[in-house]
């Protein structure tokens, strides 16, 4: 992190989370940076079990859990150092905001309705119809269709795009390259054989706290709308599929794909490059572990595995047996020789089992 | 869906459709929606099966097989009730496409071609040497590099990039982030070792009625071309690599990726996150399942499954007998012990397989 | 490939590699194409094993090996065709770049430090703070965040986004829609259980020579730096995530994916849809199979395939096993029917393995 514009003591970041300062106070907090590269002006955290780390670090303060020993730095006590790291983070940050105002490079349609505390970069293009809320930044590029809504304190990253009819909450955060709203994929025979499109003349609705990542896709409903809700959280290069509906809290890791249709319930967790087939449900706080291929529900809390799915102690136990596979099937053929139910031409077959 | 502006009769619907209308003709079509949404001046449409949905909507007005059971509601008789919908959304969003001419915000060379029945949306940068068909739609921010040819009735939607020498044939659309034309993926290695770019000098050909999903990478052929056929359909964040032949009404489901040089026969169906490593054939009308990795050819009318392929009979046998691998284990050494093959130690050992 | 505006003689392009011609020397090459797509004033290059091909193109000259029969052609002799085949087609495209300067429709901070030789086209945005190098080219609609550094040489297409604090190198060369510093994926859980970022302030560092795909997305670090080196090679699609570290000459095939942390060697080969586990080291030359799913570590020089990865040669005996499993477990049966382990009750069981 560059180095922060104005320091701020100590005491006042500690004032701020609601803790305790150990040690001094006035200690100006030039910085930020992890325990391995802080240096004397800087404040790093401390997570439990490491203890080595912290006695070596140049940083000159830190937070850290009550009783962690801190050379006798200066110090915020903390229950839960990694979230008051985050809200300084958070903190330093918000200074950095770019001006409000519509910059001069920008299309803006007259027949929308841009708050005056709103920032848009240049080449921005919204289109009539929109509405965008207070606070909102959105970067250089990023693109507005018709009829989009965009609700207060958001940030949209260069290159976002959304089509037509797209709402976001408060607080959304769509990373760079992010496109909310392209048509679904549906097509029907027509008489001759061919693919013919249905029209995906649904919409896109993301709800408050949401976060997308990277050139991800959203696609918009067939008819109705894809729903993405309140703080679920969303990687890079993630796919949804038009009528989807992503729970409360929910978290896709990167490269996942949801076919259309797919439910996810509150808080359930999809690790990286998963996969579902379409028209399923992932429950409540589920786990879907990373590179698993869905072609049934998943219960809630459930915790499954695999290519197809398995239960996530069944999987073990298959994985671990997939592992002695080979050494079992030339037990086996010992077995069978033993019983005189081999005879050599089988184990000539055989020989590639060997070794 | 937004309403209609211009409210149609339903009898002037089926007689576009080459459909019989039961009931009132005069029906006036408000709007669209799904049997679940529909209010009292909307058309839905009846699938097979959706009897009890069929007598629970609210719609006004249907779209139905004949002798469907449809509450007495005024309905078009269809033979293909989804493909019917699908040509009525059609017919509604006709209306809605944004006006011809050259937005001020674009920057369109001298140089370029651009039918006047096209319409070029702000930011949008049409390089020399281009050519741009009638009616085609290019939504803000799009790019063209020198010498790209687009069709008529095309939609390139916000963000795409044609990168020269990229054709595209008529009614080809577009999604948000698509990249047509970026370099294959070639490299040598040099006398000291290091990889050394082969520069990718070929191109891009994209024929009549292909969809390209959002954020998809076709890459151009390093000599020679790429080609999408007539009526492929490719989904979201798909990857096709350098020299890749995708036959007609091919369908590549989201996610999925073809290494170079894979040739796609025509109607072939690759469902979502499947891969194939280059050179490969797959088969006309093949079927190549969710996430399968594909390291060998696939035959004309192939099925297979999983990674590495197995054909797809094989595959679920295969499936089903993992899962009881485990178990399998267990009766192995139940057999050993028997014949006296197995001993104290040997136990000890297996003892992980238990349980 | 277009045909070369200035034709060159076969002799001096032998002259410029550094090798000997055979036959006429003065032939004008017009244009190049693989041997099958080559015509009479064309130049192709022939691999090992292609003399049928060789016998046949129409080709008008040829690069090839020492001692091959090329026909009686004008031929360049070269102990590595395909190489000096490559850097012919880097010379002739390197009359092709774009015209130095600052296009009218860019915008250009006047706090940025542009060199007067680089070109800029329209639709850029360029920051305040940031540098960017000699001869580098940026096309349409490339966005710079503050304080980004480009090095000389760079070829940025359209569609890249370079977020703040990133720094490119010398000769580094991004795809259409790559995505440089975005968010790295960073939460932690609140007093209330609901998600909370965690900012991420680090950056992204990218050596020279570094390419990298259409699309991908490469998140900038929680703290510290993401860094490419020297000479790695990331494919379309591909996601980084944060405080990622990938070594010198890598390799990252197209749709792989590194979770946070994770560090690969120099000369690594990661192939296609591959992923990562966080906070792993993949091991110098180390090669990953397509469609690995990494848990563990990688020994330098390691090779491993599947999910859950396993050493290669373990791998390719475990998938030669499974394809006999199911035969393997009807052959279980006969072993205890043989042994009187199994009664006709568990025959209905295991029905489902036969056949």
């Amino acid at each position: 992190m560059p180095s922060v514009a104005n320091p701020l003591r100590l005491g006042d970041l500690a004032a701020e989370l609601g803790r305790e300062v150990e040690g001094d106070g006035d200690f100006l907090v030039r910085g930020v940076a992890g325990l391995g590269d802080a240096t004397a002006t800087e404040l790093s955290f401390a997570r439990d079990g490491l203890s080595d780390e912290v006695a070596a670090t140049a940083a000159g303060a830190l937070i850290a859990a009550p009783g962690m020993d801190v050379g006798g730095r200066p110090v915020i006590r903390s229950a839960n150092p990694k979230l008051d790291f985050a809200r300084v983070l958070t903190r330093l940050m918000a200074d950095a905001s770019p001006a409000a105002g519509i910059c001069s490079g920008a299309m803006v349609s007259p027949g929308a309705d841009v708050d005056s505390s709103a920032s848009i970069g240049p080449g921005v293009v919204v289109a009539e119809g929109c509405r965008v809320g207070a606070r909102t930044v959105m970067h250089a590029n990023v693109t507005l269709y018709a009829g989009v809504s965009v609700g207060a304190d958001c940030v949209l990253h260069s290159g976002v795009v959304l089509r037509e009819g797209t709402t976001l909450g408060d607080r959304v955060l769509l990373q760079p390259g992010a496109v909310i709203g392209g048509d679904g994929f549906g097509y029907v025979h027509a008489e001759d054989g061919a693919l013919e499109k249905v029209p995906q003349v649904g919409c896109v609705a993301i709800e408050d706290d949401v976060e997308i990542g990277a050139n991800a896709a959203i696609d918009r409903a067939a008819l109705g709308e894809t729903r993405i809700r309140r703080g679920a959280k969303i990687d890079n290069l993630v796919q949804i599929g038009h009528n989807c509906d992503v729970g409360e809290g929910a978290v896709v890791i990167a490269q996942s794909g949801l076919s259309g249709s797919t439910v996810v319930g509150r808080g359930a967790m999809i690790m990286a490059q998963a996969g579902s087939a379409g028209h399923l449900r992932i429950g409540e706080r589920a786990f879907v572990g990373a590179r698993a291929g869905l072609h049934k529900d998943v219960a809630d809390g459930g915790r499954v595995w695999g290519a197809p799915q398995m239960e996530e102690h069944r999987w073990h136990k298959v994985v671990a047996a997939l592992s002695r596979l080979p050494d079992a099937l030339r037990r086996l053929r010992v077995v069978e020789r033993k019983l005189g139910l081999r005879g050599p031409r089988d184990d000539a077959e055989g020989s590639g089992e060997q070794g």
